[in-house]
């Protein structure tokens, strides 16, 4: 049994966004083992604005090349920052070990630029523990079977720190960002959100999915199946921050938790279409293979025959306008609707809650913003919009559910 | 057999300077392709510039630390590197993939920033040749027995690419670079100095160790080993550069062939030091295992002690300083001479010709220029001589060797 206490730390990419943030996190890292006797484990993201600027070099010399070459571009960002880290603590007396993913054997899947990680090989990570060495783990990154550098996705550090923590059994993951909490909205749109002590797994999923920044989806569907609590606090204070937990009998459940937004959405409506499942199948199994996340889908039945609209994210409208234009005959019509929006409402109270359906569109209908896509589920609302109504969707829907006297 | 014709090409950090310049290459690469037939192995550097930036963020956050994370650090400009050159090489159809070491299996000893490569696996080279994939391999890094990531020290890409057709069994290593030729003195300081069209292996050393900085040495070192032919030559025009090759017996041998210089030499001097040979091992043995390359060393006995003076690379000054200070006793003075240089002339035809040593010293008192060290060997003459001094030095050498008319 070891005595020492593992605590996996992911530090995001403005909190490493310069060398006094560096130097910075890692005061807080050494006065956290000094004062609490932790031995951290850290995973650290690329400093912000780098891999935006690898994106952007790819995408000058080819924007569509999502061969290994982009993912071994990117994940170079990483490679830099755990470097500097480890650097920094070094110079703090604290001995410290940056790992790659190929060095820390983080397996994953083989899909370009969304990998998915199968495994990941713990006994080193704690032989060097247990010689009081700190290991500084690059996020986002893996290897997949044929050892090419893969990438998880933006916002995938958060993935590989809890996976490291699930693959150690740890109970926590604690994520430092450069906000104090999980808000019950944007404030920076919803000017009186209320930050959260307590969001349920379940929840943090749906506004992961529905355009939360704040945590990578698959971080939560991790943390979820493997039962790590997720700490998420601010680089820059000491407070706590907000606790994504499993869902607990005796807390108080309100009925909507947080109003999430995703400003970049777009639409594509196609008419006539085949009547046969086997050209969904098709369509979407060709969308996905190619990694476009199709978000809301909607089919109708008209007169003049099939129709049928979805969203997806704007980064991937031009992929998916190609798969689509590859796949329906010259007899469906394709229409792009850009600058769309999407904002949900969600909470685990919805479940045992009647009517909530029917005040969101009323809130809407007050806001007069026409609703172009809805879904549902048991524990959200979900609506695509016109981006330029999104602000006051978002406070109406605010305030219909009282989120800001939400006290959690 | 293989019916392929492999051929390494490497190109440097100058040649990879810009997204127009990687363009560029893949140009030249996708035409030697498709005109010669060639299958192309290519070695690339960091973009200029980049390696820089790196040291500049590392001495920033720790100045002296050499500990793995400073080898990872400096090794993610050619990941960069390399993956944009794949990327432009994918634009132009011409199918290939970034190789870093880990991938490739270059395996290095663990001197920090120095390390020097043992081995290199070649069968995915050669398998990725055989699919008609074109392999891009990060120069200047490698992996140590414990995983880590070393690099090779400035220019060590040149070694990379050598010791890639080494292990392949080939003749010949383009190294392509920003200047045209390897010359009989650099250009920016001896305005006459002419284009080389052969220097031997021997030479060349000789000349990477005084400080040209047109090959890296330890790449000279392993082309000479195995018998590949270096031709050096322009990234930017067709015409044949300078062959690097070994001796041969019906070539002409000038008695000297380049006058090399570097500007960047310190000298100590310590006095009086114990006049044992155990002080010397001591001494140059740690400085040599921290990767402090010694130079010139002269002892003589004076009236009040043993005296020892010994020339470093600027950048290693302090770093000397430190490890002479905890190796010295008390006793012994220990003095910095800063902003010294060195000036060469080197040629194989030294070997046959009596007198060089004495038109060397002719040539220096002609041009007022004091010797503080000098050392000789069958194919050089050296001496540490003030920065001040070394324009006008270089000028009378190339003269007295009449190297300004010499056709190779």
């Amino acid at each position: 049994m070891s005595l020492v206490m593992i605590v996996v730390k992911k530090f995001g990419g403005t909190s490493l966004g310069s060398l006094e943030r560096i130097e910075a996190v890692a005061d807080r890292v050494r006065e956290d083992i000094q004062t609490k006797g932790e031995s951290p484990i850290l995973v650290a993201s690329a400093m912000s604005g780098e891999t935006n600027r690898l994106i952007s070099l790819a995408h000058q010399v080819a924007p569509h090349d999502r061969s290994p070459a982009y993912d071994m571009l990117l994940a170079s960002g990483e490679q830099v920052s755990i470097s500097l880290l480890a650097m920094a603590l070094h110079k703090r007396g604290v001995k410290a070990r940056p790992l790659l993913a190929f060095q820390l054997g983080i397996m994953t899947d083989s899909l370009p630029s969304k990998a998915t990680i199968q495994s990941i090989r713990t006994t080193q990570m704690q032989d060097l523990v247990n010689e009081g060495i700190v290991p500084v783990v690059a996020g986002f990154q893996g290897i997949d079977p044929q050892e090419n550098i893969t990438t998880l996705g933006r916002g995938g550090s958060d993935t590989t720190a809890v996976a490291i923590a699930a693959a150690l059994g740890n109970e926590v993951c604690e994520i430092y960002t450069d906000v104090p909490a999980i808000f019950t909205a944007d404030p920076r749109l919803v000017p009186n959100a209320q930050p959260l002590k307590y969001v349920y797994f379940d929840e943090m999923m749906e506004m992961a999915s529905l355009g939360s920044k704040v945590l990578h989806a698959r971080s939560v569907e991790l943390a979820s199946k493997f039962n790590v609590k997720i700490h998420l606090r601010s680089t820059f204070e000491k407070k706590e921050g907000t606790w994504v937990v499993p869902l607990g009998d005796n807390m108080e459940k309100p009925v909507v938790t947080a109003v999430t937004h995703d400003p970049n959405t777009s639409v594509f409506k196609l008419y006539p279409t085949p009547d046969t499942s086997e050209f969904l199948a098709s369509l979407f199994s060709q969308l996905a293979e190619q990694g476009v996340v199709v978000d809301i889908i909607t089919q109708s039945q008209n007169p003049e025959g099939q129709r049928l609209a979805f969203s997806v994210h704007s980064d991937d409208t031009e992929q998916a306008q190609a798969i689509i234009k590859s796949t329906v005959g010259a007899a469906t019509n394709i229409e792009l609707i850009n600058d769309m929006a999407k904002v949900s409402v969600v909470g685990v109270g919805m479940q045992n809650q009647f009517g909530v359906a029917a005040r969101f569109f009323a809130a809407m209908a007050k806001a007069d913003t026409p609703i172009r896509l809805v879904t549902t589920s048991d524990i959200k609302i979900s609506a695509v919009i016109e981006k330029a109504n999104l602000e006051k969707a978002a406070n109406v829907l605010h305030a219909e559910f009282k989120l800001e006297g939400l006290h959690s």
